[in-house]
């Protein structure tokens, strides 16, 4: 908190659900600024997300991650990304990520380390998502889908994906966070 | 496009607008997969959005970033982020990045750079977001704010942004993608 907080911050007055969807709810906020200003946003509901970052070696010895290629309806495209998805009501983050590996990986991680938590859009969005790396990975079983999900699994070099973010199928932005906060985790030498 | 493309694939038979506010609208969307499930999605369209990376030095010399720190709604929080806005109908992406920097921080970019192009949430929206590199800045007059804007700018060394991101107030997910982007396009020796 610094001097000129007071000038920036807005208090909530009010708030109220306008619409229900099956993957967020939209909110009405009435808020006040301290200069007189009011005004009315709408802002958006949505679960916290995870992120998950399977860490493998090729048969070559060479360090990859597996990546899951799908359909994204907002999108209209299909797109390569690490494994994610939303954390359950009540859930554990950490069960999230492990869960959601193995849902759409079939892989069982030894080892999930935290490696950061981003908002994806503090513009009109108030959730979190947090980013796993995950090790030791063992084959567990088949994926296990919902019903409206269409995906499939595969191993990609890390220095590819790199190379791709931002590119072609690679445009997810919290895809690329992740990278980011991989990249970080390993300059700090952990 | 490879030959599992059509298992993940989904047409959209029918896009109706189901309600629209003030920074985007909702449209659902009747699709069909080639397997013939059917659905329906909830999808937002926004409008483009850019991201500016502000590059100067402090009187000391040392490479810094001019960052905005603001009350963002969708959070309930001050956030410190890169100058950030959207593209107007028709504006060029590089003009609405140029325009951004001036209204938020009052400085010219005597060079703009693209670093790359990424959908801040292809599961729901279908919007790209740009990063601009501004370079040979001049200070060019007071900054021209939105009448709900209040924010302010600030000059922070690149090392104290770099250790920041994912913790404090430097949570949003696109400032980290504009980070990341920056990062690789230093690597890349441009």
């Amino acid at each position: 908190m610094n001097g000129s907080d007071a000038r920036l911050r807005w208090e909530e007055l009010s708030r109220r659900r306008i619409a229900s969807y099956a993957i967020f709810d939209l909110y009405s906020t009435l808020r006040a600024h301290g200069d007189g200003r009011r005004g009315e946003f709408v802002v958006l509901h949505a679960p916290d997300w995870v992120n998950v970052i399977p860490l493998v070696r090729t048969a070559e010895g060479v360090p990859a991650f597996i990546m899951v290629r799908q359909f994204r309806h907002g999108a209209g495209m299909i797109t390569t990304e690490f494994p994610a998805g939303i954390v359950e009501q009540g859930e554990d983050p950490r069960d999230a990520a492990g869960r959601e590996l193995r849902e759409e990986t079939g892989c069982r991680a030894g080892k999930l380390t935290l490696l950061g938590r981003v908002q994806p859009n503090p513009a009109f969005m108030g959730n979190w998502c947090s980013t796993w790396l995950a090790e030791d990975l063992s084959r567990e079983g088949e994926t296990r889908l919902d019903a409206m999900e269409s995906l499939e699994s595969l191993t990609v070099p890390v220095a590819e994906v790199t190379a791709r973010m931002g590119t072609g199928e690679y445009i997810n932005s919290l895809a690329l966070v992740a990278l980011s906060l991989y990249n970080r985790h390993l300059a700090e030498g952990a």
